[in-house]
């Protein structure tokens, strides 16, 4: 038993969200670095300011498709008065009176100092008809000019973008140090159909934050069950949804005391009042609802905060906001932390989806949703509000 | 032989980005619909209404943990004047005189009217010590308060969220109409290493769109080897990155006339001048340029449309914008359609990373890119401009 079951009675103390925030927060730090190919990095936390080891270009190389040349032999050439200058095979350096072919991004030959676009020139018979006068440096990419070496490419704490791991490989850095993805395991404790949706709702919220889905289970009911889940657990962070709340077959939090250690159970928090905090061995435990629409908004004041930390991110709140009036009055209970789905109706203002989350109806109706923090009692209509808007 | 070959002479006519785009939108029109099993659809774009077949809830169901009873039975129940109720088990029908305990989400007993949390009660020895009265309705969910059945519970052209998945599980929708992501392609053709980079950088970009990338190739500059990964593509769209330029050794558009139709090589647009459009046999290929940064940019503006259109997305561009002044003056020339890679500078203006974007560095150190339209010459120091943000 628990010394405090809240099952059948309510819950004495509740934790603020602050509190339970300040638990994840010591509880998840960004994972240990790990040196990873770059071309598997996209989406993952960079651990350390990456330098170019050289040049980028290493040597002089060809802005365009044309012709490498000496500036000095094409002075005075036009359409009216062009110029003949031989053409000769690629490679090698180039010898006075010659031009030669080069594609865009390849080394400049030596000799040359200046490469002239085909618009410009007229090619037949092994001659180039050279109709502009080129400047020195002209269609050249100076050595560094993309970057110079030991120069910061990319700062610490980047999330690293595709295009961040292609210029990795560019500046022939094979492998980037990073804070690996936190995986998350996803247990279904309760009775919804929650096994199966699990994954459904938090995956892509997951993938957003960084992390990933490493496996699911469900114990519906089943304290045996959970606990086997909770104990053979190969995860960065736990998930058990459902079965952590007042009602006599509830025992996730029990269960979770039983085989590691339950911080606390009971949130000042709406939806996910239920909610609770805890580990087994080193691995942070959250216990959240199991009704989707309530998982899915108290994920991004528990979960998501989680995952960002582990992954190394800010903690978010995530999803970019918008502020807008509201366009009626919402009311809330001072000492509660609430979250509320909302959408933006036509004329641009904010309106609750509903006033309690009972399903997913009403967060499938949603924009986004707005917080309501345990210090303020609401907000009357009209008043500028932030809405965090769904994206994934 | 093309008929207008621009290698060695350069582009006549090039097509504006205008005239791609209108390419891109009647070639690429949403894939046909699928019914796909709801718990994979996340992603995906809905191709009809969805709509309850039954309300949500189906019954009336309780909102909390509680004990189910008649609320007439509890007026004037107080901390004061408690009112003693017997206990019985759960299930059947709830007799005059008696509570049943009932979880959150379950459907409420035959009899009962009301839901009381146990906050208000006490239980011991069989019986419920009542401590508030509970009006007709409290601690219910009634039938159809989530959705009533009929309704459009999501519309048609959404970009399914999570939790909408989850609300067609819940409603008992196993599979849900919806466009298949689009299959890409990429074929490396030039130089750069692309065949490697090519999925780094596209790949994040392609599935924030909706499409998958369903398999590489390169040629590296083999007209034999592009032309059967061409004849054997299997795919809702092609990309061929590099050697589509002036260089004697680009064939990437002559390949494609001979396999398929080259529609347009050479565009007003910069970065991505040499790029094109075409097909082979019903599938559309876009010639894009292989050095990465260049490819980044140029993709938002053309295979960035291309798969969301595909997807059953709205064109694009995907990416959030927000309006700052620039820092500096941007000159551009008329007729061409630019994309220039911006960040948001320490003064909150926009600074462009690059004039000429030559490598990927400069589209690393950007926060976006800002676009020139084809009939601007640029913008003055401190105009208010649209920056495109990066998120992936």
């Amino acid at each position: 038993m628990l010394p405090n079951d809240p099952r059948l009675k309510g819950f004495g103390d509740r934790a603020t969200l602050a509190e339970v925030q300040g638990w994840i927060d010591s509880a998840c730090a960004a994972l240990p670095v790990v040196e990873m190919a770059a071309d598997a990095a996209a989406g993952l936390v960079l651990a350390a300011d990456m330098t170019a080891p050289a040049d980028l270009p290493p040597v002089a190389a060809s802005a365009l498709d044309g012709l490498a040349l000496r500036a000095e032999e094409t002075y005075g050439a036009s359409s009216y008065n062009p110029l003949m200058i031989q053409l000769v095979g690629r490679g090698g350096q180039l010898l006075p009176g010659t031009a030669m072919q080069v594609p865009l991004g390849a080394p400049l030959p030596e000799g040359a100092d200046a490469v002239l676009g085909y618009e410009a020139a007229e090619i037949a018979g092994g001659m180039v008809e050279v109709m502009a006068h080129a400047a020195p440096g002209q269609g050249i990419v100076r050595p560094g000019q993309d970057a110079a070496a030991g120069q910061v490419l990319l700062p610490a704490c980047r999330r690293l973008r595709g295009e961040d791991c292609a210029l990795a490989l560019t500046a022939r850095l094979g492998t980037l140090p990073v804070h690996p993805g936190p995986r998350v395991l996803l247990l279904s404790a309760g009775r919804f159909a929650g096994a199966d949706l699990l994954p459904v709702v938090l995956g892509p919220i997951i993938r957003r934050d960084g992390g990933r889905v490493v496996g699911q289970g469900a114990a519906r009911g089943d304290r045996e069950a959970l606990a086997r889940l909770l104990l053979k657990a190969d995860a960065d962070l736990i998930v058990i949804a459902g079965a952590s709340g007042l009602d006599a077959d509830d025992r996730a939090a029990l269960v979770l005391a039983q085989v590691g250690e339950l911080t606390c159970h009971g949130l000042a928090l709406r939806p996910g009042d239920t909610g609770g905090f805890g580990r087994v061995a080193d691995t942070p435990v959250l216990l959240l609802p199991g009704s989707p629409g309530a998982l899915r908004l108290s994920w991004e004041m528990t979960g998501a905060r989680a995952v960002r930390r582990l992954a190394g991110l800010p903690p978010g709140p995530a999803l970019p906001t918008k502020v807008l009036p509201l366009a009626h009055k919402v009311v809330s209970e001072v000492g509660w932390d609430e979250i509320l789905p909302a959408r933006i109706n036509h004329e641009g203002m904010l309106a609750l989806t509903a006033r309690e989350v009972v399903g997913s109806g009403a967060v499938a109706r949603a924009d986004g949703f707005i917080l309501v923090p345990a210090d303020g009692e609401g907000y009357a209509e009209g008043t500028p509000t932030a809405i965090h808007l769904f994206d994934t």
